[in-house]
């Protein structure tokens, strides 16, 4: 016996609705019966924004970003400081970055890490771009903002040893205590970098 | 300064998504990336989905399930119990009791429960036409399955007494310890209610 309760439109909704990352079956459930209740309000404009986002987003060939344009908007700003490339692992964390209002150079997004053992090599990630950008005569540093994790890390010593030939210096972000952070809830690896790297008052 | 990185149109679907119920400001964007990502596989047929069901999805005019037809596939179901109405304050209710297969009448979905406080009267919900549908000769049971929560019993208890010109039995869901609960972690009035209820063995 089939679920008669729910129309198919509606089942289609739903699975599609439980593949997005934070929402499982119930959720997505809530979610589409949420939008059902709410069709001119929410359902209506979500579909339009989505079409929207389907018809007009593309990703920048120069750095990975998602934008309307490519190059994207943060490429063509001729305000930036083209000296600095920072090279992220995905989008989110360029955006990240941006709302911290940090820094004021050019991004690379590598569009993950290096993984040998789910076949991601470096031919899969942005490498060969990010070598020939680095390249540039205007570049000066890159800037390794690659997540503390050990895939982030090992895919940082990577392209440290490529971008070796080119003339430009290489950096990371610092490790150590979160502002807000206490000492008790912290992991013993974030510790160990926060005594290694203590500064002098 | 303006948030650069994310493009207007991604903002716009940012901000949509974050009023899903279960999705705060972070994970709708973790969700508009991923959908930007996985444009053909994801983007695409979720555009279409909400298109479709917003052209086609309509609330039952008899029970007010959704539905792509009015009456609805269960109100048309010729094999079904039309002595039996069960009570339901959401949609989402009446799928979790087809889910479980347990029951074979029909149902009335009230679209939320009496709440003085927030200005939900007996007007707001749809009452009078459940007096109505249970004044029909062959309805033999109104089963009033509605939340155990204070708001839903006490609109059990209205309903009761709306319901008493109508010739037929109302009933509750019973209370108790859920299946696979465990003692320890069921709150005193679950515990009350299932010793109060106890049964010969």
């Amino acid at each position: 016996m089939a679920r008669a309760a729910a129309s198919a439109e509606i089942e289609r909704l739903i699975q599609l609705l439980a593949r997005l990352p934070g929402l499982g079956p119930r959720s997505a459930r809530r979610a589409a019966l949420h939008l059902v209740k709410k069709k001119e309000q929410l359902l209506a404009p979500l579909a339009a924004a989505l079409t929207e986002a389907h018809d007009r987003i593309v990703t920048c060939e120069t750095c990975g970003n998602i934008d309307t344009v490519s190059p994207c908007t943060l490429c063509r700003d001729q305000s930036r400081d083209r000296t600095l490339i920072c090279v992220v692992e995905e989008v989110g964390d360029l955006w990240a970055l941006e709302r911290a209002h940090v820094l004021n150079g050019l991004y690379h997004v590598l569009g993950g890490t290096l993984s040998p053992l789910d076949g991601v090599g470096p031919e899969d990630l942005s490498i060969a771009k990010l070598i020939e950008r680095a390249g540039a005569p205007e570049v000066k540093e890159v800037l390794l903002a690659l997540n503390a994790t050990v895939e982030g890390q090992s895919t940082a010593h990577y392209l440290t040893d490529q971008l070796v030939g080119c003339n430009v210096a290489i950096s990371r972000l610092a490790h150590g205590v979160p502002i807000g952070g206490e000492l008790d809830y912290l992991d013993e690896g974030t510790l160990v970098a926060a005594v290694k790297a203590r500064k002098t008052m």
